[in-house]
C-alpha cells in the first residue's frame, strides 16, 4: 500500500497518492495521515461519510473525530451534534465525544478527556498537528453545506476548555482555529516537499508585548526557572514572556507584570500545555508532583499567586 | 517624563502616554519604546520627520532606522534610498544602512551588520520585536504616499539577509511582514493591558509539514542535541522539526529528512538565531567555537552535511 517514491523519506512518512480510494482494511493498517490530500481541495464537497473516506479525508464513517492520544487527531466532522458546538466560519468551538444520548444531541453524562478522539485533539493541540475539517448539513450553522459534507481545509486546535455544557454535564470543548494560507487549489499537487505549503502549519505563536519585553528585560534573558539564557548572533539574547493565567478565551488573564514570567522556550512549552506546576510557594513540580526546583525573582517583581493557582486548578481539573 | 499610573507595571515600562509632543532630549534619556503609540492609527499622514518624531514613530531625524544592537530597532522609515529596496505592500525588503554615497541611492562600500541601525533590525528579528514602518514619498513604491509621511504598521523582521547588492557592494537586507492583525484605530486607546493587542505580535512561527513529524516520532520527540523531551499534560511530548537549511527566500532548503533535525525549543531557536553550529563531524559549537555536545542520529535518518555547511556559511559570513 505504502510505495515509497522519494529516496530522502524514510520511516514513517504517509505518501497520499496511497490514500486514493481507501477502505477500512487499508487505513486501520496504516500510519495516521496529517494533511490535505492530494485530489481534495478546500470547498470540495462529499455526497456521503464513504465518499470522504474514499478521498482519504475522514475515515472512520461513524465517529467525528479520527484519532488517538499518541497519534493525535487528524480530522473531525463538524455536523451540530452537540448543543454545545458553535461555528463561526474562521474558527469552530468543538465540542469532544461521549457523554451523549444516542441519536440527540443533548448530554446525559461526563465527558473525559482521556476518550480517544477528546485525547486525540489535544495532543494535536500540543504538538501543532493540523486537522482536517469537514462540516456535514445541519442547519444551526450557516457556513454548513445544504446537503452532504463540505471540506473546510486544515485548522489547528488553539484552545482546550473543559467546563460544564449547557445540559450541566462536563464537556471538553476546544477551539480550532482555520489555518490562514493553504495550500492551492490544485488537484493533485504534490505537497511533500514544498516548503511554500510546509509554511502553513503555525504550530506555536508566542505573543509579545510591552510588559512581556519588560519582564525580560528585568531578567536580562536569563529563564526564571532554569537561568538559561539562549543566546544567539552577535551574543543576541532569546527569552519569551510567559502568561501564568492564558491570555485570550476562556481565561482572560491579563497581560501585566504580575502575570508574567521569562521563561526560556523549554519551560514555556512546558508550562503551557500543562507540564510544569506553579506552587504557592514558587517551586516548580512535574505533572507527576515531583519537585523539580524553583522560580527565581528579582527585587520588584512577582507572581500574583491567584494566577499561579488559576493555571494550576485549570489543568489538574482537566484530568 | 516618565509618568508611572499602574501599580504593576515595574521598572523599565515606557509609557505610551508620554511619547505626545516628543522633543530630541526627551528620547536621548528614555527607553526605546515598542509599538504603536497612542494617538497614531495606521494609515496616518505626516508633513515631515519632525511631525513623525512629535507624534512618537520615529524619533531620529535623518536616520532610516531607530535602533540599537542591545535594545533592537524600533521604527524604520522606508523612502527608496537603496537601489535594492522592494516594496511588496505586506512585506517589504528593506536594505540596512551605510556605505551609500551621501544623496544618492549608489553604493560605493560594504554594508556591515554592525552598523547600529543594522544591528538592531537583527536584534529585533532574533527577539521578535515589533517594527514601526513609515512610507516617505517616493515614486518605485505603489504604497509610498503622494507626499510627506504615512504610518503603515507594525512589521515583524522575518529575514535577514547578507549578500551583493545591485551595485557590486555587501548590503544587509532584510524581509520586514507586516502583523496581521493591529489594534484598533482608536485614537488614544490605552494598549498596555489589552490581551487583545498583546497577541498582535507573533515572534516566532514553527513550521511543521509531514517531514518534519516524521522526524520527530523517529527520535520520539527527545532532542537530538541534548536528548530532553519536554513533556505535556497526560505524558504528551512536544519537539520541533529544525530545518538546517531554511525554507524560504533566500535560501530555499528543502523540506525532507536530511534537512531536519528533531531538537526541543532551546536547541531550535539557538540554532536558527546563529547561536548554534554542526561541524561537519556532527558536533556542534556555540557561536565563540566552543564544542557543546554533538548530534545524536538514529538509523535511516542523516543530515546531510552540505546543508550544515550553507547553515554554517550563512551566519559565518554574517560576521
Amino acid at each position: 500500500m505504502c510505495v515509497r517514491e522519494h529516496k530522502d523519506d524514510g520511516p514513517g512518512i504517509q505518501h497520499p497518492a496511497s490514500l486514493a480510494k481507501f477502505t477500512r482494511k487499508d487505513w486501520k493498517s496504516m500510519a495516521r495521515f496529517f494533511g490535505t490530500p492530494p485530489g481534495v481541495h478546500v470547498g470540495q464537497q462529499f455526497v456521503d461519510r464513504l465518499e470522504l473516506r474514499g478521498a482519504g479525508v475522514h475515515l472512520p464513517l461513524q465517529a467525528g473525530i479520527s484519532g488517538t492520544k499518541a497519534e493525535g487527531a487528524d480530522s473531525i466532522v463538524v455536523s451540530g451534534g452537540y448543543g454545545d458546538d458553535r461555528d463561526f466560519g474562521d474558527y469552530i468551538l468543538y465540542t469532544g465525544v461521549g457523554g451523549k444520548k444516542a441519536g440527540s444531541p443533548q448530554q446525559i453524562s461526563d465527558q473525559t478527556v482521556d476518550a480517544p478522539g477528546n485525547a486525540g485533539l489535544l495532543t494535536s493541540m500540543i504538538q501543532g498537528l493540523p486537522v482536517r475539517v469537514t462540516r456535514g448539513a445541519y442547519k444551526s450553522s450557516p457556513f454548513a453545506p445544504p446537503a452532504g459534507y463540505r471540506y473546510a481545509g486544515l485548522f489547528l486546535v488553539t484552545e482546550f476548555n473543559p467546563r460544564v455544557g449547557a445540559d450541566g454535564f462536563h464537556i471538553v470543548q476546544f477551539r480550532l482555529d482555520r489555518v490562514p494560507e493553504q495550500e492551492p487549489y490544485e488537484a493533485g499537487a504534490s505537497t511533500e516537499a514544498d516548503p511554500a505549503f510546509a509554511s502553513t502549519v503555525v504550530a506555536r505563536r508566542i505573543r509579545d508585548s510591552a510588559v512581556a519585553r519588560a519582564v525580560k528585560s528585568t531578567y536580562d534573558f536569563a529563564c526564571q526557572a532554569c537561568g538559561t539564557t539562549i543566546e544567539g548572533f552577535g551574543g543576541r539574547r532569546y527569552a519569551e514572556g510567559a502568561h501564568v493565567k492564558p491570555l485570550g478565551r476562556p481565561h482572560l488573564g491579563a497581560d501585566v507584570l504580575n502575570n508574567l514570567l521569562c521563561l526560556c522556550p523549554n519551560h514555556h512549552t512546558q508550562l503551557d500545555n500543562g507540564g510544569l506546576f506553579i506552587r504557592p510557594d514558587m517551586t516548580l513540580e512535574d505533572r507527576l508532583g515531583a519537585e523539580v526546583g524553583g522560580l527565581t525573582f528579582k527585587k520588584n517583581h512577582v507572581l500574583l499567586p491567584d494566577n499561579a493557582r488559576y493555571h494550576w486548578d485549570f489543568w489538574k481539573s482537566a484530568s
